[in-house]
Parts: structure tokens; C-alpha cells; sequence
């Protein structure tokens, strides 16, 4: 008969505690980290950047997905460290510590538990965040896995870049990958058995469980004077909308750069029968970044121009255009559907 | 017929947060608010205390008690509010700003989230914190209510009062109410309908369903000379044999002073058919402090002696003692059985 597995109800919460504490990351910048009722952290320059995200199961990933494919609490500790260390990479800063709050039904394995702790330090240290790490966090129990992470980062006394600064004239443009989560997200969705898929279709997979923010792109764009930047996570139209609105301003994209961001995921397209230009102009949770520089200079490196900006002149007013047509602002949760 | 009432599946997340925004507080130390990808706030002293805290409905709270009470979005959000100001307030620090994320049912009415918001605002300002202020947070749904918040606060230039500085020959010293919220945790799980209680019972529920921890005593405290401190959320007994493990010392407690704490809860001991000292002991949730002072100083207002602080001279070791005799560290989860 094969043992039972250690569940969560077994352990007392410092006895979970004392599994989780050795496979964290450990930063300088952390001056007084778990153990007391708060965490004491270094922040430079008198200023610090502050965001919170949650994960909920059945919401934001499935643990078990139509194609087989199974959520490991490494995927989901990787991608709960990913998508806040990339709100601190959207204003131009860089994260200096999260604090985590695990909420988990009690049949919870504690292996999963221990896998999760080992996807935050292996996307913070992954994803070259290795100045930041896990100052304290909460655990507590549920009907369902969510996970809350709140990030805390420092801008190293730049300006933050902010969503409301894109100029007419400027150059827009983007850094890490477009469409690959939600190509990704289309498969784990598919009937294509994951252990059926191509390597190359199985790293869409693993974009839309681990995504890979630039994390070295936003201070960049903040130090060579970019002037309006986001996270790219609801997809290019509705977060370019957003972006446009806050900047009063049309953001007008290039179809001919956009294809390139296509081209890649054709073949996951010709598999399931869709369209790749569609991920890429809806698909969220890749993480990357939209920013938009004076035109003129040389984009910093990782940034490639996808359009421009311009003037608004006539009703109805800022939002996104491909090549001066109207773009609908679909975004990545009607996409899902 | 009465009008169905407007729940959050008919709201987009923008319209929700448009009624969110204006019913919170702001403070200066938030130097850019909602709106971008992470919020930037002031952290003077080059320093930073962050902590997190997640309360999940039927864990934390029911939405409706044996009692017949109903809790409502208000006493969510001051509860959400006031658990995390309480851990920023004992490490001798002021709370700068919160950030909070709220899952929820689709079928959530929006007047819960317009008092949740109003919770929070009143929890900020009526508790003392008026330098503190939402800075940013996070909109989700999920299959049950769960509400994250992290907060932020500074130390003013102090040293942080840890738990493991208590000293042989200190004075053991509380501030705050003790069992209060655990009585009001027993009427609320009893027959005796809400509307029938007295209003010196109803009190006792008002301070479990909304904690006022003393705000001002943290500080003030770290000011004075405080050698350790915690807040007491899990009990005097647990909470206090915690902070002798990490002081590595024995806490003695005087029953005769903790009989005055007693004495206030005898009317709902003497309904309920319970002993008021075992809610002074083993009750937490009022977020009073825990603190221990170098002999012979004047304690600072607020703070009242409960008893002292001894060296650990043979086995079992640190711990927790009530007038020399060992006491069981039962805590409230043991308690609200």
C-alpha cells in the first residue's frame, strides 16, 4: 500500500514554517526577516515601490488543466514571485523583498508546500532578482489554494516611469514576449494531451505556468528617460489602452513588428486551429513591458519599436490604433473564453 | 418586489474601483497612489517594516453567527485594517500605508465592498493612524471571501523592539484589553441571539468583530526602552511563551493583576457559563501588546504590569508561568472550541 502523503493538517505551523525557511533566497537588503510580527527592510533612497497580486485557484490557474497537465506549487510560487517582481519592473525599480501569504485547504500536501517555496527563490533568483527576497509572510488555511504576494521594491533614486507620460512623436515599444502565455494557456485548455505536444509547443506551456519578466528592462527604460511605461499583463490592446488613456494619447502599433511576435506562435495556431496574431494582441501574462521613448534616441537593450504615438485629434479620443485603424481593446479574459 | 441588489459580477473592475476610491483615506506619505503598476510611498528613515496578513470567511470570520449576527464589509475592512496596523504598531513603529487585496464571489452585493472600503478609512482614522493610507490593492474572485492586506510603516529613526530582548529582572507589562474579543468570539458562537444581548455583551462582540489595538503605545513604548514586545493575537499564554522563547526566559505572570482583566468579563462568563480567566489567558484577536521593560523605569502610558521576568534555571526550560506555577499555553485555537 503506498504511505499516505504528509499533509498541511499534520504540521503545526512552525513546523511548516521550519520546511519553508531553508529554501528561501536570502537577500542584504532584508535587515530583520521572519520570526517577529514584522519585517524590517533597507530602503535606499527613502522611497519605496509597493504592489499586492493574488492567485486564486480555478480563477488564475487550474490545478489540473484539460490536457493533463498538473500545476505544481513550483509553477505556482514561480509565477506569484514573476508577476509582482514585474509590477516593480514596470515603474523601473527593482524588487528588494516579498512577503507571502499562503492560504491552503488542510489536505494540502506538504510537498507541494515545499515545491512552492522553491518556485519563489528559483524565479527570483531566475529571473536576476537576486537583491531581493522573502522578508516574512502568513500562512492559513481555506476551502481553495490562494496565494498573495505583496512586492517591495526601490527605484535607486531615478524618477518612476508612470503610465501617464507617453508623448506624441514618441516611439513605442516592447520588451519580453508577446502572446507566448496565452498561446500557452490555450493549450493547457486544448485536448491535445500535454505529454503529446512538441518541445516547442511545451515551452508555450511553460510560459503561461513560469513566466520570464525582463526584470533587467524596467530600470533600463527608466534610466535612459523613457516616458511612460506598464506591465504587459492583461494583453498589448487593453493594457495599451490603459496606457493611452492615462497619457491622453493614441498609441498607433506597427502590424508588420507585430508579426514577428506572431510568426513564433504558428504552430501552436495551426494545432488548434487559431489565429497567433490574436495572442499576441490579447494575450496576457507573458509579463513583458510597454514603454514608450523619445523618438530619436537608441532604445536601451531588450526594447524593440512596435509603434509610435501620436496626437489625439478627433473623437473618440486616446486609445490603441494597428497601422491608423481602430483597434478593438480585447484583452485576455474574453480571450479565454 | 424587492430590487435585486447590485453584486460585483455587474460591475467591470474599473467601475467597482470608482466606487472603492473615494471612500478611502489618503495621507501625504503615500507619494503615488492607485493607478500604476506599484504604488511609491515615503520611507524616511531610509527603512521600511512590511507585513502580511490574509483573513478567509469561515476561518477568520463566519458572514453569519450562531448568534444571529451578520458580519458586515465594515467590520471585514477595520478588522483587515487594524490586524495589520497591530503588527506594524509592535515591532515600535507607525503604519505609512496598506495595500490590500480583496477576493470575492461574483454574487458579492457592492454596498459589502462600499462599507469594506469604509472599514478600512474608519479602522485608519479611528484607530490613530491617520498617517496611513490605502496605497494600492488587488480585485479577485474566488469561491469564498478572502481579504490580504499588507502593510507598510516606518520606525522613525528608532531601533525595532524585537521579541528577543527580554532581560532577567524586567518588568512583563500589557497594553490594551485582554479577552475581551474572546468573550465577544463566545457570544457570537452561542444561542444567545445577538439582539437580546446587553450592550455591555454587544461590546464584547464589537471587539471582536472590530479590534482596537493601541496604536500609540507601540511607539511609545520602543521610545521608552522597551527590551521586547509582540502583539498579542493568539493569546497571553501562547503569545507570551513565544516571546520567553525567543528572550530565552521565563515570564511570570501575577494573577492578581491579570484577575482585574477578568473581572471585566464576569457578566458574559456568568451567561455563557464560562471562566472569564480563561479568556484573559488563552483569548487573542484584542491586539493589545505584550511588552517587557528594564526594572524601576516609569512604564508608559497606557502600559500596565502584569508581572516579571526570570531566568531560566533548569529544565523544561523558557516559558510562560503564572505566579511560579507552570501554565499550559493554550491558545485560541484550543480555545474557541
Amino acid at each position: 500500500m503506498p504511505e499516505e502523503p504528509l499533509t498541511v493538517q499534520h504540521l503545526s505551523e512552525s513546523e511548516l514554517l521550519a520546511r519553508i525557511f531553508p529554501r528561501l533566497h536570502h537577500s542584504p537588503g532584508v535587515l530583520l526577516g521572519p520570526g517577529d510580527d514584522a519585517a524590517l527592510i533597507a530602503a535606499p533612497d527613502g522611497r519605496a515601490l509597493i504592489s499586492i497580486d493574488t492567485q486564486t485557484q480555478d480563477q488564475d490557474f487550474r490545478l489540473e488543466w484539460r490536457n493533463g497537465y498538473r500545476t505544481t506549487g513550483f509553477d505556482v510560487g514561480w509565477k506569484a514571485a514573476a508577476q509582482n517582481l514585474s509590477d516593480i519592473n514596470a515603474m523601473g525599480g527593482s524588487a528588494t523583498s516579498l512577503v507571502v501569504s499562503l492560504t491552503m485547504p488542510p489536505e494540502t500536501a506538504v510537498e507541494w508546500v515545499e515545491a512552492f517555496a522553491d518556485g519563489l527563490t528559483a524565479a527570483i533568483v531566475g529571473l536576476g532578482a537576486s537583491d531581493c527576497s522573502v522578508a516574512g509572510g502568513d500562512l492559513g488555511r481555506g476551502r481553495e489554494l490562494a496565494v498573495t504576494v505583496a512586492v517591495v521594491g526601490t527605484l535607486a533614486g531615478v524618477a518612476p516611469v508612470l503610465r501617464s507620460g507617453a508623448k506624441a512623436g514618441d516611439v513605442v515599444a516592447v520588451s519580453g514576449t508577446l502572446g507566448r502565455a496565452a498561446a500557452g494557456w490555450a493549450l493547457l485548455e486544448s485536448d491535445i494531451q500535454f505529454d503529446n505536444l512538441s518541445s516547442e509547443l511545451r515551452s508555450l506551456v511553460v510560459n503561461q505556468c513560469r513566466p520570464m519578466p525582463p526584470l533587467a528592462a524596467g530600470p533600463l527604460a527608466a534610466r535612459t528617460g523613457a516616458t511612460a511605461m506598464m506591465d504587459i499583463s492583461d494583453g498589448l490592446l487593453r493594457d495599451g489602452s490603459r496606457l493611452a488613456g492615462a497619457s491622453n494619447v493614441i498609441l498607433d502599433f506597427d502590424p508588420v513588428a507585430l508579426k514577428t511576435y506572431a510568426a513564433s506562435l504558428e504552430p501552436a495556431a495551426a494545432v488548434l486551429g487559431r489565429e497567433a496574431m490574436r495572442w499576441v494582441l490579447g494575450g496576457g501574462e507573458d509579463h513583458g513591458l510597454l514603454a514608450t521613448f523619445p523618438a530619436g534616441i537608441q532604445l536601451p537593450q531588450g526594447f524593440t519599436a512596435i509603434g509610435s504615438v501620436q496626437a489625439v485629434v478627433e473623437p473618440p479620443g486616446s486609445g490603441v490604433r494597428i497601422a491608423g485603424q481602430t483597434a478593438d481593446t480585447v484583452g485576455w479574459d474574453h480571450f479565454a473564453d
